[in-house]
């Protein structure tokens, strides 16, 4: 069935979510396809932003931290967003880079699996996961072992020695979506913890940590959750580990009464040992402000539509731009996909700047992956016709070969 | 000698410095003895801020990364900070927070010391340096010991088995300055390596990390940088160290090419491998100011007055509250001092509440602790005059003995 712009249109008429677009900044000109990577401003954070720089922190300097509540900002948003990944209050907070929470919680699995040895990951995880990973195993002295094995020989990898499997929900290149329920179900009869990494799923679709019995988690707060360039990251650690689990980034914030200042530590009782120094509260208040949007829209909707959105571009790139060679990265199914399509093409890298140059912003992935991010919050659908006409033609007129789209920037 | 407000006054009239408190945004009715705890909100803070939210993250979207000079960031206000501390340009950089940067270079100590295994620290060092320092010994296995000692003994307590000494220059509590030259000289003569925390002194004097010897050194962007609350750390190695150091938390843009997506960590060649996660681009904006206010004034000017400003407050306290059983915990001598000053008195909490409510506002430190920090940047030689005013008629009056004041905040 051939797709026009004007079928598109009638599905944004009748999108629940439309009007969610008008909450955020969107450059005229632009179809931004890079949410999964840096998701947009919100309108409501500039004010919020400008609150805490001149109102809290230019009037009420050190008074701020209980007359406005900075102090409680991380545990606030980061019940916020257990409401997001389906977690308890009391299980989330909000601490830190996505990098270093994971080093707290694969510390802590490793210490309570006592015994075992194994970390099972997967070869094809974001790289700043297995980097930390190597960089705790070798501090550890070599005595454990980090497994990497392909999506499909997870299971398989999991046994009698596995200590901890960790993984990405969704791979940031592919798009592929691991079965978190599954799959922590199968660490669990085999003996071992489970840790998710949720930077590519938190705010693209409805989360179950709780139940698909995930024992720990972190997260991103500037991709779906719309928290700003480095927004601090989140950690989930299950209550049921709670008082026994072990961080070894144990800052004054973590300890069970920072302003007595001990000499030594003694962990808080809950999810707060996560805490570690003093927390970043403007950006705090900028990923609060995007949280809250997210918490408005109904999760399944916005699952809907980004399935929705995934299989239309699919169909779209693979209707106009058949000639060009695209092989298709993600999963053809949209249940084992997340919000997100990726294509590799020899040309990869031009190819993008050349799109990117015409105001379609997607995302470049070494070696030669086209990357677009489908976030159903702001985008339309006829934004996928814009963008697709937009790869067609630089596909169909060789725009890329031009030395300007070949030139690479520090970040690619 | 009697001083009076007009001899402050005439003071304030010949300070160099003086216009520099224009450059601050100061509640009126506020005396502002908390510099040391959260600096004030330099007035070109707010536009700095307002300009990435709106423009560079609004517009620029992820193309910011490059356009915007994101990317460089943590690097660009390291070089400036080393400006401040006696570093050279590459030696430092912004990232993380203090206590994960303490985590960072303490395991990269340990990693060069090798054979050795003793840490040696104060033990009135600030609560987080300690609770990190045995975090990370826990997370060792213990083959390490943490060896912490009164500041008196630590030249003895630094033998053929210490590793690392780890000390912050300035005591949070006391004020008191230890001679950072002699005591990293002591250690390399020992075969130790030399850890600073300059959180209470960076950007409170001129500091020299090269002169002095010190291996590594880490600090604070929220008190004398005047970032803002929870401002990133910075981390500083020497480059003798550089190509040999391992630091453990080894995240993605601490990678040789972050946007190669490689499978296994290369760390990049210099001070760069002290990143881990994606930098936090708003704070860094707030961070920026401060420092570049910072670089504007000639710093040797910014520590006469501040021994100054110590050495009077002391004098009027006296002079003032003589009556009152405070006792003096700071050096008595200017150049063993930081700029801060604290007294203990036995109601230190609700008589620190108490000033706080006539705009005096100071720090309480547990368990006794008046602390007044006195930031040259923006402080007024009257202003010691009306703090030490309202401190003696809170203690002629009682003032302190209210219900009102008793009552904790969750931050005290």
């Amino acid at each position: 069935m051939t797709l026009s712009r004007a079928d598109l249109a009638a599905l944004d008429g009748a999108d629940p979510l439309a009007p969610v677009r008008e909450k955020f900044v969107l450059p005229p000109g632009v179809v931004y396809l890079d949410g999964n990577s840096l998701g947009p401003l919100p309108k409501a954070t500039a004010a919020a932003v400008a609150r805490v720089v001149e109102r809290e922190w230019g009037e009420g300097l050190i008074r701020s931290w209980n007359a406005a509540g900075w102090i409680d900002a991380p545990a606030k948003v980061g019940d916020k967003i257990a409401r997001v990944i389906g977690a308890r209050p009391g299980e989330v907070i909000v601490a830190d880079s996505t990098s270093v929470n994971l080093f707290k919680v694969l510390a802590s699995a490793l210490d309570l699996a006592r015994d075992r040895r194994v970390v099972v990951s997967e070869a094809e995880n974001f790289p700043t996961d297995l980097y930390m990973m190597e960089g705790l195993i070798a501090l550890l002295g070599g005595r454990h072992v980090l497994r990497v094995v392909p999506a499909r020989d997870i299971g398989a990898a999991i046994d009698a020695e596995t200590a901890v499997l960790a993984l990405t929900h969704v791979n940031y290149r592919s798009g592929a979506m691991h079965d978190m329920a599954a799959l922590s179900r199968l660490a669990h009869e085999r003996g071992a913890l489970a840790i998710w990494d949720l930077s590519h799923s938190a705010g693209a679709m409805p989360l179950d940590v709780s139940g698909a019995g995930a024992d720990f988690a972190v997260g991103c707060g500037y991709k779906y959750l719309n928290g700003g360039p480095g927004a601090p990251a989140f950690v989930y650690v299950a209550e049921r580990h709670h008082g026994v689990f072990r961080q070894p980034l144990s800052g004054w914030l973590g300890h069970a009464e920072p302003f007595a200042f001990e000499g030594g530590y003694r962990p808080a009782a809950g999810i707060a040992r996560c805490l570690v120094g003093t927390p970043p509260i403007l950006s705090l208040a900028a990923l609060d402000v995007g949280v809250d949007l997210l918490l408005e829209c109904d999760l399944g909707a916005v699952r809907e539509k980004s399935v929705r959105l995934t299989d239309l571009f699919i169909g779209l790139v693979e209707q106009r731009c058949a000639a060009h060679g695209l092989i298709l990265v993600s999963p053809r199914e949209g249940a084992a996909r997340g919000s997100q399509v990726s294509f590799r093409h020899p040309q990869g890298y031009p190819v993008m700047q050349a799109l990117i140059a015409r105001g379609v912003i997607g995302d470049f992935r070494a070696p030669d992956i086209l990357r677009f991010g489908l976030a159903p919050l702001y985008l339309r659908y006829v934004d996928l016709w814009d963008a697709v006409t937009g790869l067609g033609d630089v596909l169909d007129t060789k725009a890329w070969d031009d030395p300007t789209f070949h030139r690479r920037g520090a970040v690619t």
